[in-house]
């Protein structure tokens, strides 16, 4: 609809969706536009439950450079407000879409570049990736990066990310669990389509249940996490799909899923 | 007393308790019977101040497939609600217990079984040992196994293994921290020994205090944190082994613990 | 002043201010007035903007062998209360001055030595560094200590040192996330300041912005850490200091800070 949607598009092929940064020429830039469209897309995926898994991808060679700061530099506070608050809601919901979330990452992930790969529930990336959290040379701490970063990393290493911005490569952010594997440039497409296809051959219903379980029993207690997962083990073990999962299993066949 | 009983039993030698899981032809299930067992006989071990330390061990090549899929997949939604509620139940027992915990695993550990290794508080594998959370093949997504599971490893592996189902060998589970240790099959009995017995070797007091504060402090702001163990350093300070065994250690001498 | 100042130094030297323990043939032991006058001298250094990084390092062969345990052994309950509530003012305070701290480790950290470790936001050590939390050996157990140990390398790692009180080496403490890097102990100095000095190459004000959002959103819900940070980008975006370093970069000219 506007120019700025063509920066980022979906593609949905075989259960399997991918959400692409389209502007490589400026080693797609995540404006404020760019972020509220693949905020709107991901919740229409949302929706969609013939799609199981979502890789997020980007054209050219770098993944993203973050913000675009010709936006940020000249904007007042409210607008500050916006772009932020527009970043943190795709982060979010990247976490709330019923479908497990594939970063695959060619080429340079800075800032909130870096931090769409840490909120990703998964990671792949090009050995030849790198990423920084640069925020704190130009003076903006990366300070909403940081949440997901130190969640992903831990602190020693999210400190020396966030304080130095230094780039760090894909071995290494392999080594510290930025990212799950890091594999030889001219494999990762065929390594996350692998990847994708191995998640969607589970259930569609079981994979949303656990997705919002994660994230339900992440940030509270462990006694508190244990009550939460406890009702949700027992609720998920009486849906048909794992009524199904189990007979199938015990009877050494292949399931039928309900959605299938 | 019960046929089922007999599926998990205890042995306490030189201040170690050994608590076996005993149905090796199934792959030792963790049947709701089962796991209130080992809970009723890791309630008595608590009593038990002469027990130092508790080893979870298992009979047979596998340390144990999980639940007992022959119970849950008939079973009504009160019945699952009992059976996860025993497990979490048997989880928490784990960490309430005065005595630290070591797994101690052969072969594979699936599901609830990973959740045992991922729940205990330290964890020694042979290096065939293999790790996997692979409810979601099934239909029933490994949501309670994933609350010790996402604290041991972290966000990125967490999610790995629970989306994937995948096996995770020895080396890498130790690499991630699931376990401490991955040793050669044939000193697996005798790395163990030699850890619990070095545990053994302190203070009964000493480890009751440590342990419980541990958890105490594990799931709560730093600030509250330091709060709960400046109060518990304090006390523990003024107990009859702190002034023993400080006192021992600054004549030189081996210390002599209030409970031998 | 008193004696036991001595034992505690500070020296600022181009931004770069070094905090250093004194006692080095008693192996700088944490007594509660070192304790006390370290935090002092963090609390002077925090209201002084010039000051961009603050170095903990330590005189002599080891870094710190932990509290003063010919003061703890005597003490009353409310003397132990002061001592520790000394040793968590001060580790609380390395995390609120507004400085990033770098731990130079060289020889042993123990006990609350390795706490300062645990508890500096970065820290790097000669590769013949030690490790431990042995107080669980002299009927002590590293409660205080286990505060940031358990939040720096995980549970099981953390179990694993506060209940076996082994050493852990230099190399492996890196791995673990414990330190950020090993480096041969000729080239500490060398290390610690280019790192330092990289770190002051940044802006004051945004460096004390980063390291106090860190604190804020690392104990929270994840959906909480982003409405804070989300406030704390809009505010850091439009300070005077991101306006100068974002212009700078798209000028490509090097940036000139407020307080320069």
């Amino acid at each position: 609809m506007t120019e700025n949607i063509t920066e980022v598009t979906v593609d949905v092929e075989d259960s399997i969706a991918t959400v692409t940064l389209r502007a490589p020429q400026r080693r797609n830039p995540l404006s404020k536009k760019t972020m509220q469209a693949a905020t709107r897309l991901l919740r229409e995926l949302d929706q969609d439950s013939r799609v199981r898994v979502i890789v997020i991808a980007a054209e050219g060679p770098a993944f993203s450079a973050g913000h675009d700061l010709a936006e940020v530099v000249g904007a007042e506070l409210d607008d500050q407000r916006e772009i932020f608050a527009a970043c943190s809601e795709l982060m979010l919901t990247l976490h709330e879409v019923r479908q497990p979330v594939i970063a695959k990452v060619a080429g340079m992930a800075l800032a909130a570049g870096c931090q769409l790969v840490a909120t990703s529930d998964l990671a792949v990336a090009a050995d030849d990736a790198r990423f920084s959290t640069p925020g704190v040379k130009i003076g903006l701490f990366c300070s909403t990066p940081m949440v997901p970063l130190t969640r992903a990393i831990g602190r020693k290493r999210a400190m020396q990310m966030l304080l130095t911005g230094e780039m760090v490569d894909a071995a290494t952010a392999a080594e510290w669990g930025l990212i799950n594997q890091a594999v030889p440039a001219d494999r990762l497409d065929a390594v996350v389509a692998d990847l994708a296809a191995s998640i969607a051959g589970s259930s569609s219903a079981t994979l949303a249940i656990g997705k919002r379980a994660f994230y339900d029993q992440i940030d509270v207690s462990e006694r508190e996490a244990y009550r939460l997962m406890t009702e949700t083990m027992a609720t998920n073990a009486v849906a048909c799909d794992a009524r199904e999962g189990i007979s199938a299993f015990l009877e050494k066949r292949p399931p039928v899923w309900s959605d299938r």
